[in-house]
């Protein structure tokens, strides 16, 4: 936003990375830090995190989880431990070789995730079947040495939660792994009203040193696919590396079956290219820092006292009076680019009438509420709010995924519509690194089964997902379709 | 705790290093991270922090700060832009040199503390008056590497919050630095249940970079003193260093006023030091994760629906029923070990006289109440056990704060006493170093005046503080008495 109150923003259709930098920077989401690639969040942004944090921060515990804090330092012997865990993470590694003046004699890596610097203890806390399951969560920065980045979607330090579950049998751990995007997905979908879908990621893009990965996927508006979270059944190859093991209930000596699972900053950077505009960003009511802006049109002391009486009034919403010493105009588009989801007017007419005027920032409409009946309306009228923006991206998600029988199909829809593509892959890694090699789409996901995923889009009526073909590349015979699309 | 449930602690008073490194591992409050001189926060000893967090966070934000967060990695030519800063930090820095496989063309500083980096975003953020104050907070983790180490009190890596204002006046700014100071001292009172003494620390002991530093200092049982927390006036350092300037309402271009304020992990390492004893932790109930915990004494289907309504009935406070697979000697000694100021016993007995049994931790009196008198007694306990414990640590203070009119007498109560000691000083270094060297005592504070510190302990009536004498090192005139002592 300028001094003189405008937006300055590009249409979003026009150019969707420009525009959203220019959102981002303007709504005051965040900034970026000295460091190439860094970033700053922000107040507004920051508080959008502290709303999604204190949402899983219960889930989590509510699970049986606890949360603690491991050191961000890992010394380079005990990241190469676990060799796949390594040799994926190696190109991304952040290192620190100077402390307290001295070079070091050995090498310290940035944690890029947590798993070797907690299972170093775990291997040292669990000794008994007493001891399980050990589930421990912590919200801490991690670091990846990115090349390109972008702001909250991709960038060299991140905030996250990562959970990791330490259990008897794979059978519980697998069951944490489903909790996991279980949990996730439905943050994504009652909390951010972002739609997706559940599934497995092929051998190519799951975790390193990981056994399966879970992952759930979301479209942004140019119909590439973002995937918004992951939880990863770890097997035992991390047990068999820090030798975890447990004594059962029968005095045998067994290794540990682990899960991680983690949720980050990126999906702010979801919401907002999911759901923003040309005016700006569009937040959920659930959400949002500030669900009701109020912004007096006059400053009379009958005013004055009207928005105190307000104020009291609206206690349950997260509610902001902005008076301010600029105009109401400059006002009304500075909290429209904040996606504010409901702004009160206060004139003359609406104190004389005891009212308000309501703008809504996603339908545009304006009405005029009494007092009296205001509570019930603001209720309903941030339910809708919230409902609409899930179903307006869920429509999009829908008309966004479509069913290739051939590869030609495949590359026709990938230029003329783009979105979520369902095709059977024979899950051979070539025809895989072929076809992103050809068309830049990747294997997205393998959907779950339907015990498994109650929220997943792939189990709507009609889902193409479960049948028998052949593969689009090879031909030769696949037993799924799996989710291609191209990734942003 | 070993297997067989046995503390194997040290008694306190003959040894507190060791008895202190054993009670935090043993009572699983943390541990050793991989790297010499880190630490993990293990879930207890992490359940403490996040009480301390919740009840400090809402104090900041009530005051009208926001939280944000700012990348860890400075790069060096940035924070080396205040001079007094990087003299005072450069021995204690971790260095990034390598980022994704290459050698940087600058090196990354991992922040000991956020001044340099927030600040340059300060200077771009704020234009103003308009802009003004800016108050920014974050919970994060910083870096100084310190040769000699202890679990919270002294780690490479810890957890802290960092709050930094800017403002348009020096006296605005000044005002926040004692609501940092006296926030943090309220919270050590009134949560921590930890006594002390406000004020400004000597020139040499203040901030790398600032003007003056208040501090919050604490005295733990060999009488040693702790620093607590600290609260900055960086002036116009910063800001002339940083180029943070703003129009004021006269369109006259003005440096910012800033400060900056913290409150660390360490406070854990008080709280165990100066409650704890030969037992094991003694938790305040109004920071305690668990603040009653509840032991079968027999597993009986009877004693089962019991607990199930003593739970329901006690949803107000934080329980925890520990109906593990051990036997109720080994549970008491655990949660004995684990500072839970409430043990109640549930036997045949009370599941038939409708009554519990409860232990007191501080007092280790147990008692027969009745259901119905319950509550009521809880409560009374509860706040009594909390006024009690500070009392305790209030009256050790008191006990060890002593006045010495001369240097020999200084010596002698050293020797003899220990504690705080009011002696005066007249403020030149030279004597200040000399009486550091000879005794290892060092100047703690300045005791504030009156109107500035509601908390302060120096002054009760009585107080030596305000006078004035002849430094009690070179005899040359003093304006006021400070408070010495060794620290820890």
């Amino acid at each position: 936003m300028d001094k003189a109150g405008k937006k300055n923003l590009i249409p979003k259709s026009q150019d969707l990375s420009a525009w959203y930098n220019r959102v981002v920077l303007q709504a005051e989401l965040a900034d970026y830090g000295p460091v190439r690639g860094t970033m700053v969040y922000r107040p507004y942004g920051y508080a959008i995190w502290e709303q999604i944090q204190k949402h899983l921060d219960e889930e989590i515990k509510k699970s049986g989880a606890v949360n603690a804090y491991f050191p961000m330092f890992i010394p380079e012997s005990l990241i190469k431990k676990e060799k796949e865990h390594i040799e994926g993470f190696a190109p991304e590694l952040a290192v620190v070789t100077i402390g307290g003046g001295e070079k070091l004699s050995e090498r310290l890596i940035v944690r890029p995730t947590s798993e070797m610097v907690m299972y170093q203890l775990y291997a040292k806390w669990i000794q008994s079947w007493r001891d399980l399951p050990l589930i421990i969560n912590q919200w801490n920065n991690v670091v990846r040495w990115e090349k390109r980045t972008y702001l909250f979607l991709r960038t060299l330090e991140f905030l996250w939660q990562e959970g990791h579950g330490a259990h008897a049998t794979h059978k519980e751990s697998w069951e944490r792994v489903l909790w996991g995007i279980n949990t996730y997905a439905k943050t994504y979908q009652n909390l951010l009203a972002i739609p997706g879908f559940i599934g497995k990621k092929s051998e190519s893009e799951k975790f390193a040193g990981g056994v399966a990965t879970l992952a759930y996927e979301s479209l942004i508006p140019d119909g590439k696919a973002l995937q918004g979270c992951t939880s990863h059944d770890l097997g035992q190859n991390f047990s068999k590396a820090l030798n975890i093991q447990f004594q059962d209930k029968k005095g045998e000596t067994k290794y540990v079956w682990q899960n991680s699972w983690g949720f980050t900053t990126r999906s702010i950077g979801a919401l907002v290219l999911i759901h923003g505009d040309d005016d700006g960003l569009i937040l959920p009511p659930k959400l949002a820092p500030i669900q009701i802006i109020i912004i007096p049109i006059e400053n009379h002391p009958s005013t004055q006292k009207y928005l105190n009486q307000l104020a009291s009034q609206l206690q349950q919403y997260r509610i902001k009076i902005d008076d301010s010493d600029v105009t109401p105009g400059w006002k009304f588009n500075q909290w429209e680019l904040k996606g504010v989801p409901l702004r009160l007017e206060i004139g003359k007419k609406e104190v004389k009438g005891k009212s308000v005027t309501i703008a809504n920032r996603l339908t545009r409409q304006k009405q005029t509420i009494s007092l009296d009946q205001l509570s019930a309306f603001l209720n309903r009228e941030l339910d809708t709010f919230q409902n609409e923006l899930f179903a307006r991206a869920n429509q999009f998600l829908k008309s966004h995924t479509s069913t290739a029988a051939t590869y030609a199909e495949f590359k026709t829809i990938l230029k003329e519509n783009r979105g979520f593509i369902w095709a059977f892959w024979c899950e051979n890694p070539n025809c895989e690194a072929k076809i992103k090699a050809e068309t830049k789409a990747t294997t997205r996901l393998l959907p779950l089964g339907a015990s498994d995923a109650p929220l997943d889009a792939s189990k709507e009526k009609g889902s193409p997902a479960e049948s028998a073909g052949k593969c689009i590349y090879c031909k030769k015979p696949a037993s799924h379709r799996w989710l291609f699309a191209q990734s942003y």
